[in-house]
Protein backbone atom coordinates (compact mmCIF):
# COMPACT_ATOMS: atom_id res chain seq x y z
CA UNK A 1 0.00 0.00 0.00
CA UNK A 2 1.59 3.50 -1.22
CA UNK A 3 2.07 5.77 1.75
CA UNK A 4 -0.62 8.30 1.98
CA UNK A 5 1.53 11.90 2.01
CA UNK A 6 0.24 15.31 1.27
CA UNK A 7 1.69 16.73 -1.87
CA UNK A 8 1.39 20.05 -0.55
CA UNK A 9 2.41 19.50 2.53
CA UNK A 10 5.57 18.19 1.47
CA UNK A 11 6.59 20.85 -1.00
CA UNK A 12 6.37 22.88 2.22
CA UNK A 13 8.85 20.73 3.38
CA UNK A 14 11.01 21.31 0.96
CA UNK A 15 10.47 25.17 0.91
CA UNK A 16 11.28 25.23 4.20
CA UNK A 17 14.89 23.42 3.09
CA UNK A 18 15.39 25.45 0.80
CA UNK A 19 14.71 28.60 3.55
CA UNK A 20 17.46 26.92 5.92
CA UNK A 21 19.91 26.46 3.42
CA UNK A 22 19.56 29.91 1.88
CA UNK A 23 19.54 31.71 5.02
CA UNK A 24 23.38 29.62 5.78
CA UNK A 25 24.52 29.91 2.78
CA UNK A 26 22.89 32.75 0.25
CA UNK A 27 21.76 31.31 -2.95
CA UNK A 28 24.95 29.78 -4.02
CA UNK A 29 23.66 26.66 -1.93
CA UNK A 30 20.68 26.35 -2.53
CA UNK A 31 21.58 24.00 -5.44
CA UNK A 32 18.61 21.06 -5.37
CA UNK A 33 21.55 19.05 -5.11
CA UNK A 34 22.13 21.11 -1.37
CA UNK A 35 18.05 20.88 -0.74
CA UNK A 36 17.62 17.92 -1.16
CA UNK A 37 20.32 16.91 1.28
CA UNK A 38 19.14 19.48 3.88
CA UNK A 39 15.73 18.12 3.38
CA UNK A 40 17.03 14.25 3.90
CA UNK A 41 15.52 13.16 0.37
CA UNK A 42 17.23 11.80 -2.40
CA UNK A 43 17.44 13.69 -5.19
CA UNK A 44 14.89 11.82 -7.45
CA UNK A 45 12.22 12.36 -4.91
CA UNK A 46 12.78 15.63 -4.63
CA UNK A 47 12.50 16.11 -8.56
CA UNK A 48 9.05 13.90 -8.15
CA UNK A 49 7.73 17.45 -6.27
CA UNK A 50 10.34 19.95 -8.12
CA UNK A 51 11.12 19.15 -11.65
CA UNK A 52 13.98 22.13 -11.71
CA UNK A 53 15.99 24.61 -9.06
CA UNK A 54 14.09 27.56 -10.51
CA UNK A 55 10.84 25.99 -9.76
CA UNK A 56 11.40 24.71 -6.31
CA UNK A 57 12.85 28.91 -5.53
CA UNK A 58 10.04 30.32 -7.07
CA UNK A 59 7.46 28.08 -5.00
CA UNK A 60 9.60 28.88 -1.95
CA UNK A 61 9.48 32.67 -2.58
CA UNK A 62 5.90 32.88 -3.05
CA UNK A 63 5.41 30.52 0.15
CA UNK A 64 7.43 33.01 2.23
CA UNK A 65 5.53 35.77 0.38
CA UNK A 66 1.82 34.23 1.49
CA UNK A 67 2.96 33.48 4.96
CA UNK A 68 4.18 37.35 5.39
CA UNK A 69 1.01 38.57 4.16
CA UNK A 70 -1.23 36.25 6.54
CA UNK A 71 1.14 37.25 9.18
CA UNK A 72 0.71 40.90 8.72
CA UNK A 73 -3.32 40.14 8.13
CA UNK A 74 -3.47 38.61 11.45
CA UNK A 75 -1.16 40.80 13.39
CA UNK A 76 -3.12 43.99 12.42
CA UNK A 77 -4.52 45.64 15.10
CA UNK A 78 -7.04 48.55 14.54
CA UNK A 79 -8.13 49.02 18.27
CA UNK A 80 -4.73 50.86 18.56
CA UNK A 81 -4.13 54.09 18.18
CA UNK A 82 -3.22 54.88 14.26
CA UNK A 83 0.27 55.66 14.94
CA UNK A 84 1.21 52.96 16.95
CA UNK A 85 -1.54 50.94 14.49
CA UNK A 86 1.18 51.50 11.95
CA UNK A 87 4.16 50.75 13.76
CA UNK A 88 2.99 47.42 14.76
CA UNK A 89 2.55 46.52 10.82
CA UNK A 90 5.57 48.54 10.37
CA UNK A 91 7.62 45.81 12.42
CA UNK A 92 5.73 42.99 10.14
CA UNK A 93 7.73 43.83 7.47
CA UNK A 94 11.48 44.92 8.73
CA UNK A 95 13.85 41.91 10.42
CA UNK A 96 12.33 42.80 13.49
CA UNK A 97 11.73 39.28 14.78
CA UNK A 98 13.40 36.16 13.97
CA UNK A 99 10.53 35.22 11.86
CA UNK A 100 10.89 38.70 9.88
CA UNK A 101 14.26 38.61 9.75
CA UNK A 102 14.80 35.16 8.11
CA UNK A 103 12.18 36.02 5.21
CA UNK A 104 14.05 39.11 4.56
CA UNK A 105 17.58 37.69 4.30
CA UNK A 106 15.82 35.00 1.91
CA UNK A 107 14.09 37.72 0.19
CA UNK A 108 17.06 39.54 -0.39
CA UNK A 109 19.71 36.43 -0.78
CA UNK A 110 17.11 35.70 -3.82
CA UNK A 111 16.14 38.75 -5.37
CA UNK A 112 19.74 40.17 -5.80
CA UNK A 113 20.88 36.79 -7.15
CA UNK A 114 18.75 37.20 -10.13
CA UNK A 115 20.16 40.21 -11.58
CA UNK A 116 18.99 43.39 -12.25
CA UNK A 117 16.17 43.57 -13.68
CA UNK A 118 14.82 41.05 -11.81
CA UNK A 119 11.20 39.46 -11.84
CA UNK A 120 11.03 40.40 -8.02
CA UNK A 121 7.36 38.58 -8.24
CA UNK A 122 5.44 41.28 -7.56
CA UNK A 123 6.88 41.71 -3.98
CA UNK A 124 8.56 44.89 -4.11
CA UNK A 125 5.39 46.43 -5.76
CA UNK A 126 3.07 44.90 -2.97
CA UNK A 127 5.66 46.77 -0.46
CA UNK A 128 5.31 49.98 -1.95
CA UNK A 129 1.71 49.43 -2.58
CA UNK A 130 1.09 48.77 1.55
CA UNK A 131 3.62 51.31 2.32
CA UNK A 132 1.08 53.92 0.23
CA UNK A 133 -1.75 52.65 2.09
CA UNK A 134 -0.22 53.18 5.58
CA UNK A 135 0.16 56.74 4.71
CA UNK A 136 -3.32 56.77 2.92
CA UNK A 137 -4.87 55.58 6.11
CA UNK A 138 -2.90 58.01 8.52
CA UNK A 139 -4.27 60.63 6.22
CA UNK A 140 -7.62 59.67 6.61
CA UNK A 141 -7.63 59.65 10.69
CA UNK A 142 -5.99 63.33 10.14
CA UNK A 143 -2.78 62.33 11.69
CA UNK A 144 -0.85 63.31 8.98
CA UNK A 145 1.33 67.01 9.49
CA UNK A 146 0.22 69.70 7.15
CA UNK A 147 2.13 70.19 4.09
CA UNK A 148 3.27 66.28 4.06
CA UNK A 149 3.12 64.75 0.82
CA UNK A 150 1.57 61.59 1.23
CA UNK A 151 3.26 60.07 -2.50
CA UNK A 152 6.85 61.31 -0.62
CA UNK A 153 6.34 59.93 2.74
CA UNK A 154 5.60 56.56 1.13
CA UNK A 155 8.52 56.38 -0.69
CA UNK A 156 10.42 57.50 2.29
CA UNK A 157 9.35 55.09 4.13
CA UNK A 158 9.58 52.13 1.54
CA UNK A 159 13.03 53.18 1.13
CA UNK A 160 13.42 53.33 5.04
CA UNK A 161 12.48 49.53 4.87
CA UNK A 162 14.24 47.92 2.88
CA UNK A 163 16.94 49.68 4.04
CA UNK A 164 16.91 48.32 7.26
CA UNK A 165 16.06 44.93 5.68
CA UNK A 166 19.78 45.45 3.42
CA UNK A 167 21.40 46.45 6.77
CA UNK A 168 20.50 43.66 8.73
CA UNK A 169 21.29 41.33 6.02
CA UNK A 170 24.60 42.62 5.26
CA UNK A 171 25.72 43.44 9.36
CA UNK A 172 23.79 40.98 11.29
CA UNK A 173 24.27 42.03 15.18
CA UNK A 174 24.48 45.32 14.62
CA UNK A 175 21.41 46.90 13.71
CA UNK A 176 19.19 45.78 17.03
CA UNK A 177 14.98 45.64 17.08
CA UNK A 178 15.64 48.61 19.48
CA UNK A 179 17.33 50.62 16.82
CA UNK A 180 14.96 49.65 14.45
CA UNK A 181 12.28 50.16 15.94
CA UNK A 182 13.64 54.06 16.90
CA UNK A 183 14.61 54.77 13.02
CA UNK A 184 10.95 53.68 12.21
CA UNK A 185 8.70 55.49 15.21
CA UNK A 186 11.93 59.00 14.67
CA UNK A 187 10.43 59.08 11.48
CA UNK A 188 6.54 58.40 11.44
CA UNK A 189 6.58 61.41 14.19
CA UNK A 190 8.45 63.79 11.96
CA UNK A 191 5.25 63.41 9.38
CA UNK A 192 2.72 62.41 12.43
CA UNK A 193 0.95 65.15 14.63
CA UNK A 194 0.73 64.18 18.40
CA UNK A 195 -1.11 60.66 18.93
CA UNK A 196 -4.50 61.78 20.28
CA UNK A 197 -5.29 58.58 21.68
CA UNK A 198 -6.96 55.61 20.42
CA UNK B 1 60.57 44.09 -28.75
CA UNK B 2 57.89 43.09 -26.64
CA UNK B 3 55.32 45.78 -26.21
CA UNK B 4 54.79 48.09 -23.53
CA UNK B 5 52.07 47.99 -21.22
CA UNK B 6 51.08 49.30 -17.84
CA UNK B 7 50.44 46.50 -15.63
CA UNK B 8 48.07 48.82 -13.13
CA UNK B 9 46.54 50.18 -16.65
CA UNK B 10 45.64 47.13 -18.04
CA UNK B 11 44.01 45.67 -14.67
CA UNK B 12 41.43 48.68 -14.47
CA UNK B 13 40.75 48.05 -18.06
CA UNK B 14 39.60 44.60 -16.81
CA UNK B 15 37.73 45.40 -13.99
CA UNK B 16 35.86 47.94 -16.37
CA UNK B 17 34.98 44.93 -18.02
CA UNK B 18 34.01 43.31 -15.74
CA UNK B 19 31.49 46.01 -14.24
CA UNK B 20 29.60 45.82 -17.49
CA UNK B 21 29.26 41.97 -17.62
CA UNK B 22 28.06 42.86 -14.15
CA UNK B 23 25.67 45.79 -15.09
CA UNK B 24 24.53 43.41 -17.91
CA UNK B 25 23.98 40.22 -16.53
CA UNK B 26 24.89 40.13 -12.59
CA UNK B 27 27.07 38.01 -11.04
CA UNK B 28 26.51 35.15 -12.65
CA UNK B 29 27.86 36.32 -16.06
CA UNK B 30 30.76 37.39 -14.10
CA UNK B 31 32.98 34.14 -14.60
CA UNK B 32 36.78 34.60 -15.41
CA UNK B 33 35.78 33.57 -18.97
CA UNK B 34 32.95 36.09 -19.15
CA UNK B 35 34.72 39.14 -18.32
CA UNK B 36 37.82 37.87 -20.65
CA UNK B 37 35.47 38.02 -23.46
CA UNK B 38 33.94 41.39 -22.72
CA UNK B 39 37.64 42.40 -22.85
CA UNK B 40 38.48 41.28 -25.82
CA UNK B 41 41.58 39.17 -24.26
CA UNK B 42 42.71 34.77 -24.15
CA UNK B 43 41.91 33.67 -20.89
CA UNK B 44 45.49 33.21 -20.37
CA UNK B 45 46.43 36.23 -21.30
CA UNK B 46 43.88 37.31 -18.45
CA UNK B 47 45.39 35.32 -15.89
CA UNK B 48 48.53 37.25 -16.38
CA UNK B 49 46.71 39.86 -14.26
CA UNK B 50 44.25 38.00 -12.34
CA UNK B 51 45.04 34.16 -11.15
CA UNK B 52 41.44 33.50 -9.68
CA UNK B 53 37.77 35.29 -10.05
CA UNK B 54 37.75 36.16 -6.70
CA UNK B 55 41.54 38.36 -7.17
CA UNK B 56 39.52 40.03 -10.29
CA UNK B 57 35.94 40.39 -8.88
CA UNK B 58 38.17 42.14 -5.61
CA UNK B 59 40.02 44.49 -7.22
CA UNK B 60 37.33 45.65 -9.04
CA UNK B 61 35.36 46.26 -6.53
CA UNK B 62 37.93 47.92 -4.57
CA UNK B 63 38.57 49.82 -7.40
CA UNK B 64 34.44 50.94 -7.65
CA UNK B 65 34.84 52.11 -3.90
CA UNK B 66 38.28 54.11 -4.20
CA UNK B 67 36.93 55.85 -7.62
CA UNK B 68 33.75 56.80 -5.23
CA UNK B 69 36.00 58.26 -2.29
CA UNK B 70 37.46 60.29 -5.31
CA UNK B 71 34.96 61.73 -6.90
CA UNK B 72 32.73 62.87 -3.23
CA UNK B 73 36.14 64.74 -2.67
CA UNK B 74 36.41 66.14 -5.44
CA UNK B 75 32.68 67.04 -5.35
CA UNK B 76 32.11 68.61 -2.23
CA UNK B 77 31.55 72.35 -1.82
CA UNK B 78 32.26 74.26 1.00
CA UNK B 79 30.73 77.19 -0.32
CA UNK B 80 27.38 75.96 -0.32
CA UNK B 81 24.70 76.58 2.65
CA UNK B 82 25.24 73.68 4.96
CA UNK B 83 21.49 71.61 3.89
CA UNK B 84 22.59 72.13 -0.18
CA UNK B 85 26.29 71.08 0.52
CA UNK B 86 25.46 68.00 2.55
CA UNK B 87 22.22 67.07 0.16
CA UNK B 88 24.79 67.75 -2.71
CA UNK B 89 27.62 65.02 -1.08
CA UNK B 90 24.40 62.83 -0.60
CA UNK B 91 23.56 62.89 -4.51
CA UNK B 92 27.11 61.33 -4.84
CA UNK B 93 26.51 58.54 -2.93
CA UNK B 94 22.90 57.08 -4.47
CA UNK B 95 21.61 56.35 -7.92
CA UNK B 96 21.62 59.60 -8.88
CA UNK B 97 23.88 59.94 -11.93
CA UNK B 98 24.99 57.18 -14.69
CA UNK B 99 27.66 56.87 -12.97
CA UNK B 100 26.41 56.59 -9.22
CA UNK B 101 23.76 54.31 -9.98
CA UNK B 102 26.03 51.97 -12.45
CA UNK B 103 28.40 51.84 -9.29
CA UNK B 104 25.45 50.80 -6.37
CA UNK B 105 24.30 48.35 -8.94
CA UNK B 106 27.75 46.84 -9.35
CA UNK B 107 27.91 47.00 -5.93
CA UNK B 108 24.91 45.60 -4.30
CA UNK B 109 25.29 42.66 -7.12
CA UNK B 110 28.48 42.17 -5.59
CA UNK B 111 27.38 42.19 -2.00
CA UNK B 112 24.61 40.24 -2.07
CA UNK B 113 26.20 37.62 -4.26
CA UNK B 114 28.60 37.09 -1.18
CA UNK B 115 25.41 35.53 1.20
CA UNK B 116 25.04 36.94 4.39
CA UNK B 117 27.53 37.92 6.83
CA UNK B 118 29.70 38.82 3.42
CA UNK B 119 32.85 40.97 4.10
CA UNK B 120 31.83 43.97 2.73
CA UNK B 121 35.50 45.15 2.45
CA UNK B 122 34.15 48.21 5.16
CA UNK B 123 32.35 49.77 2.22
CA UNK B 124 29.34 49.30 4.15
CA UNK B 125 30.68 50.71 7.60
CA UNK B 126 32.21 53.26 5.50
CA UNK B 127 28.78 54.08 4.21
CA UNK B 128 27.50 54.83 7.84
CA UNK B 129 30.37 56.83 9.13
CA UNK B 130 29.86 59.26 6.07
CA UNK B 131 26.57 59.57 7.08
CA UNK B 132 27.25 60.19 10.51
CA UNK B 133 29.87 62.94 9.71
CA UNK B 134 27.51 64.90 7.49
CA UNK B 135 25.09 65.11 10.28
CA UNK B 136 27.57 66.07 12.81
CA UNK B 137 28.30 68.53 10.13
CA UNK B 138 25.34 69.93 10.49
CA UNK B 139 25.19 69.97 14.11
CA UNK B 140 28.22 71.71 14.20
CA UNK B 141 27.09 74.56 12.06
CA UNK B 142 23.62 74.67 14.21
CA UNK B 143 21.26 73.33 11.46
CA UNK B 144 20.08 70.34 13.30
CA UNK B 145 16.49 71.00 14.84
CA UNK B 146 16.08 71.00 18.25
CA UNK B 147 15.49 67.39 19.91
CA UNK B 148 17.29 65.34 16.67
CA UNK B 149 18.75 62.82 18.26
CA UNK B 150 22.43 62.83 15.87
CA UNK B 151 22.69 58.90 15.78
CA UNK B 152 19.56 57.75 15.05
CA UNK B 153 19.68 60.81 11.96
CA UNK B 154 22.81 59.28 10.73
CA UNK B 155 21.26 55.42 10.98
CA UNK B 156 17.85 56.54 9.16
CA UNK B 157 20.02 58.76 6.02
CA UNK B 158 22.16 55.42 5.76
CA UNK B 159 18.90 53.31 5.59
CA UNK B 160 17.07 55.84 2.96
CA UNK B 161 20.37 55.91 1.06
CA UNK B 162 20.74 52.30 0.72
CA UNK B 163 17.09 51.27 0.32
CA UNK B 164 16.69 53.86 -2.42
CA UNK B 165 19.95 52.24 -3.83
CA UNK B 166 18.55 49.17 -3.56
CA UNK B 167 15.17 50.31 -5.10
CA UNK B 168 16.71 51.97 -7.91
CA UNK B 169 18.73 48.44 -8.75
CA UNK B 170 15.47 46.08 -8.55
CA UNK B 171 13.06 48.73 -10.00
CA UNK B 172 14.76 50.67 -12.74
CA UNK B 173 12.99 53.07 -14.76
CA UNK B 174 10.72 53.74 -12.11
CA UNK B 175 12.46 55.85 -9.67
CA UNK B 176 13.55 59.09 -10.98
CA UNK B 177 16.03 61.58 -10.08
CA UNK B 178 13.64 64.13 -9.18
CA UNK B 179 11.94 61.30 -6.62
CA UNK B 180 15.54 60.58 -4.99
CA UNK B 181 16.41 64.36 -4.61
CA UNK B 182 12.53 64.33 -3.22
CA UNK B 183 13.09 62.09 -0.54
CA UNK B 184 16.65 63.06 0.74
CA UNK B 185 15.44 66.94 0.70
CA UNK B 186 11.89 65.76 2.75
CA UNK B 187 14.59 64.10 5.29
CA UNK B 188 17.26 67.04 6.03
CA UNK B 189 14.22 69.33 6.14
CA UNK B 190 12.37 67.14 8.90
CA UNK B 191 15.82 67.35 10.73
CA UNK B 192 17.03 70.50 10.17
CA UNK B 193 16.32 74.41 10.62
CA UNK B 194 15.24 76.58 8.05
CA UNK B 195 18.33 77.81 5.79
CA UNK B 196 20.11 80.80 6.79
CA UNK B 197 22.24 81.13 3.73
CA UNK B 198 26.23 80.32 3.10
Amino acid sequence: MPKIVNHEQKKEYIAAAAWRVILREGMKGATVRGIAQEAGMSLGALRHYFSTQEDLIAYAMQLVRERALLRITANDRPDLPPKIRVLNLLFEVVPWSEDTRAEMDVWLAYVFSLGPKADTLGVQQEMRTGMQSLIAYLSEVRMLREGTDPELAAETLYSLVDGLAMHAYLEPGRLSKERIAAVLTGYLDSICVAEQGG
